[in-house]
């Protein structure tokens, strides 16, 4: 099968019980966590409710990780999607469509089919081992900082 | 508390069933892995037996993920120790028990006490999110390829 370019990955932690923003603080005062970014959910912050964390980038020494809430957007319940109790990895690649069939053939099973999410091309697999691997297009909106 | 130096985390997985060499061909074929490092377990290959994989460090896009067959040093279950599915967070620090404190005052709970571990020092907690942070002193021999 021909090279597909992967850029890399960062782990992704999903919160249940709306206490990413919990996390997030725990990752600050326990291993000086600073936050380079945060998405909260578009709708929730329109409705002026609690804003769900759709997605706070923490820079650890040299290594980022992202924090969610367990939210269900689209039908999707984001916890039991995540599996691997709670952490999924976020691979970023130039060819959503190409890295994901090159997963499937390596034995990988298709979780989400590939499809737009907040803007950007997104296929969830989970491989042989039981961890999660979401991946999506690089440049992925919902890790931009929030204006 | 004083500031204490992270220099980054990196995920492992612990794989069960003499799995690892498995899944280490697997991301190999799923996303391009480049495999930059083992190490055997030492007793292991010294009867040669199947050599248990303590740690394969592999390349994902820019990004390092390690590798380990689950198995049990000094009476420690390293799959139920791992915890969130088998996945971890290995977290190097200058000062490893500055940082296991630090990370206890901020809510962690002690998993195992900082100790000696292949000639390196080693503390695990579990944060209040259920995951497991194995902070370990910076340059673990562990990490090092093999001869």
């Amino acid at each position: 099968m021909a090279e597909v370019a992967l850029l890399g990955f960062k782990p992704q932690l999903v919160v249940p019980g709306m206490k990413a923003e919990a996390a997030v603080q725990f990752y600050k005062a326990a291993f000086g966590a600073e936050e380079i970014g945060r998405v909260a959910h578009p709708k929730r912050k329109a409705e002026q409710e609690c804003p769900l964390i759709l997605s706070a980038e923490l820079k650890i020494g040299s290594s980022l990780i992202l924090v969610s809430d367990c939210f269900d957007a689209a039908g999707e319940d984001s916890a039991a999607a995540a599996g691997g109790g709670g952490i999924a990895f976020r691979l970023e690649a130039e060819d959503v469509d190409a890295a994901v069939k090159k997963a499937v053939a390596a034995g990988a099973e298709v979780m989400s089919e590939v499809s737009e999410e907040e803007g950007s091309l997104l296929g969830k697999v989970k491989d042989p081992f039981g961890v999660v691997w979401a991946i999506a297009a690089v440049g992925k909106k919902s890790l931009e900082p929030e204006a």
